[in-house]
């Protein structure tokens, strides 16, 4: 499908369900996309953090992308993660990816290796000019390493090399700066695309990846958000949404209340016997699993499970929310 | 080959020289490995932070494994690294490395991930559960942003899930207690291997990554060295090895100093325009080809070349230490 | 004065002019209260970060406490930083403090220590038990390295420890946990009180450090804000709280707007050769000059001093913002 | 007395003993006075972070200085920290611990404050200028946050600015560049001094804080070491200096190993329970008390005092080597 341009709305990265031995679950899969669909949803960003794309390979990545591709059925644009280590292997994957049907790729700064602004924008260029989807910035310093500079991503966007930004920081200022800058962009893109830009831009989508934050990041001007959380409840995701649209704050913050207190389910896990991912996606597959979405909470590999204990904890979330 | 057992000695990580078009340079590789073996080292490691593996490709990859091992030839151990973000990907690389005829695989913790010890320990026993040949663990916080910690190298070892370590941490104070704490590893390795595990390890390799601290950490105990600047003095390394082992210290000492001053090149690049890595694996490139062992000193996208003048300083470090 | 509960409004951190020679212009700060007074702002907070509090020596941090508390006559309270390593010395700062006449005391984490959630919990136990007025949490982990966690800050503030929170984290989420937490709190205290807690806490006030995310904190139920922006354009700031009391949540957005491209002076000084203390405080202080609040711009040892050129362009941002 | 240049030997870092309610144990800092000057120490470095300085008030720090250079009579030369957050508070501190008899101050990089190489150094040469005794930089990135560039201070030792540099920062590389460089100081220093450089420096002297590391510093060509755990074993490190001295290597190192296994008790305390400086300070002060040194191992607020268990795991490491 043609892409958005600005891609608006609730776009979740989508958990990726693994069967008991840690193969990619289709069916739960497909049933998490209908879930996801049947909430409202605007588009699906597949093989992003929270879709343990750190922890598929390459088959699985490319399964992932062509099972959903085929599910959305062009009904709604599908993002995918092309994440690895730097710009060749990161061109390898865009390639796989984009052959798998992705309407975008979603590409981070360079990661293990020891990077400079130089480099980054370098990376971004260089992606940007092979793919053959629009390239979509993900900055995600907990990850990589690195915060991508308000104004390189502004940079980049007026010279057409991203199409968006995904926002993972939890810098909301910084957020800020490339909000109000995009509002100036059309016409920088008009005048690189007289330049001879290959890309058919037409507007540069800012999206916060922030789960407790999107009733604010809407009202600076984001033109949507990624929340890991909207796996759980794309309904209160997307109402949120409709809500902020429809000018109706003072509703929108309850529901992002709402949505906060549900999202105390990523400290499920015991710190002291796990890592941040694994209670975090742990708890919002055990959230999924409870609802009857997917087959199966487990998490990949070297990830530690909650314990019935730990998942119980989930539930708990879940009713006091409503949602079971 | 048959892995040596503890792996002792001078082992390079190999440069991987490309073409101006990023593409393998096989002829330059071969000369590169002739270089090193007339050198006299006692191992090859491609596919380390020093070979530009994070720039490589999967097929690039294999390339430099399959021409390392037939150039070799039996007469040196081939450690191949298997660099990739979580357990399951990190497989897939074993796996191919070791098809490619990698005689250990070298790995490190998880990344871009958030990691927790219990799941750093959980990997490298999933790895070594399915990995062919000896894994070998590399520590390099600059890269993963975890540590190893000393203990967990122990008890590891212990287990014979680890056939070695490879030190890239700067943290000399932890690499005594590994080595230390090693020299009593053989017993538990007995008893380890009497309740059948697989691995014919009959010594644990503790390796220095640091180019600056061979010296000590042959003193120290330690069994060798794993230098990203021998690649462009392999025998100045292994005439330090050679110094120690015979007792010169003073003498070793000296040799050390010469390499430290050597080393120097690797600020070559402005950091005002460059990251490090462009500047150190810059510098040994340019190196390389001052000394007429390869073809081209380009480096992998996105890292940034080094410009006429700085290739000139490290000419300059090159001729005083005798090199040119 | 009877310190409010909660406090509420503006309350700038104020900055600490200084003469040529790097003692306390008194005439200047006496002049830049008024000017915040005049201003419309609910409090003043003295020997904080914008305040250069790092860089005074205790008599000069006392100097500045009474001359501000006599100038303010009652007329709105004034915090003070009680800024040192650890609990013996903040001990003795807030002591000094609190005994030149300040209504609150603001207190942060231990520093260049090694801290742990336990000792940090203790340290401001200790603290409140010791401290004759209100004592507010500083949380600022770009000075203390640490974060306080929304729990325990929670934890504190319902035993009747801490008055209130000034974020300077930037983590807009964790700040949001706070303020939802705190609604719960009146209850909470009154049971604190029975068991004869001494403080009459009636209320805890949650105001956020970050400039350009005042109309965000706001909404989100914040009590105020404590830009250090505010020395500059207090009236802009004001405008902004009363706008959005009053509801009128499209202009208040705008007016953050406004502040937010006014706070790109804080980037007037080159990062080649200054760090961001020197750049941000020296702004500030040079928009002071222009303005004509102050009669010297100068900024402590060792901050790097602006050039001529820089401080060119903090003017150009106050003309764009309409204050030359 | 005349301070030694270049200082040499070991020079350990004073614990400072503390009465159960937290004030300055005078007789037992005598007492350990004392024993350390029976050990053989070649001088006293007294406000270090061994010393539990970012916990004493101003008056306690001066109490500490005034009696231990009474008690060391002009014996051995006496440093004093002068640790502040930036230059004019540390100016202060150098006033007050110089007038108490200190022989030389040992002074971080600014913290709390962001800072920059560029500020650093104007930190360095306005301290220098104003102190009565000769200057020794201390680097201490775990507490300040920034790490002292080799370059700059070698740059500050020639131009006299700095009599040594106390290596806490376990950057062995690093440390050997500045041990390095530092051989052709003298004659900088000369013409230095021919521009009318005010200090009377005949030699700069290169110390290291790593415990565990002080035979390889040695070998480097280090002047001397600042261990901490000198305080529980000062005849052990003196051994390893003399050792060294007389080039009896092997049996240097494996007295450096004997208290490698004796500074396991830096983990003595429970990390769930508490901090790092919590465990390390209360190991080496279970220890001196346990030894019969020292009349109270309480720590100061907000550190959490070890467990009767733990103190029960620090006379273990006691009675292993020797000590009980």
């Amino acid at each position: 499908m043609t892409f958005p341009a600005p891609l608006t709305g609730v776009v979740p990265p989508v958990c990726t369900p693994l069967t008991p031995d840690r193969e990619v679950d289709v069916a739960s899969l497909l049933a998490l996309v209908d879930h996801l669909v049947a909430g409202g949803v605007h588009g699906l960003f597949v093989l992003g953090s929270t879709s343990e794309t750190a922890y598929l390979t390459d088959r699985q990545r490319e399964l992932v992308v062509t099972q959903t591709v085929r599910r959305a059925g062009g009904r709604l644009p599908v993002l995918a993660g092309a994440i690895d280590l730097t710009t060749p292997r990161v061109l390898d994957q865009v390639a796989r990816v984009s052959a798998a049907g992705a309407d975008a790729v979603v590409v981070t700064a360079p990661f293990y290796t020891r990077t400079h602004p130089a480099e980054i924008a370098r990376h971004f260029r260089l992606v940007a000019r092979s793919s053959p989807v629009p390239v979509i910035a993900y900055d995600i310093p907990a990850a990589v390493h690195s915060k991508l500079p308000s104004e390189l991503v502004l940079e980049l966007a007026a010279e057409g090399v991203l199409a968006g930004l995904k926002d993972s920081s939890g810098d909301l200022a910084g957020f800020r700066r490339v909000v109000t800058g995009a509002r100036t962009l059309p016409q920088a893109l008009d005048s690189a695309r007289a330049g001879g830009t290959p890309m058919a831009l037409t507007g540069f989508s800012v999206l916060t990846g922030s789960e407790a934050l999107v009733d604010a990041a809407l009202a600076m001007g984001a033109d949507g958000a990624v929340p890991g959380l909207a796996n759980v409840d794309p309904h209160g995701y997307v109402r949120l949404y409709r809500l902020h649209r429809a000018g109706d704050l003072d509703l929108a913050r309850a529901e992002q209340e709402r949505l906060c207190a549900l999202l105390g389910m990523v400290g499920a896990g015991d710190p002291a016997r796990m890592g941040g991912s694994s209670s975090a996606l742990g708890a919002f597959k055990a959230a999924l699993h409870l609802r009857g979405v997917i087959a199966c909470p487990a998490t990949a590999e070297p990830q530690v499970p909650l314990s019935p204990e730990e998942t119980e904890g989930v539930g708990k979330f879940l009713a006091a929310a409503g949602l079971l």
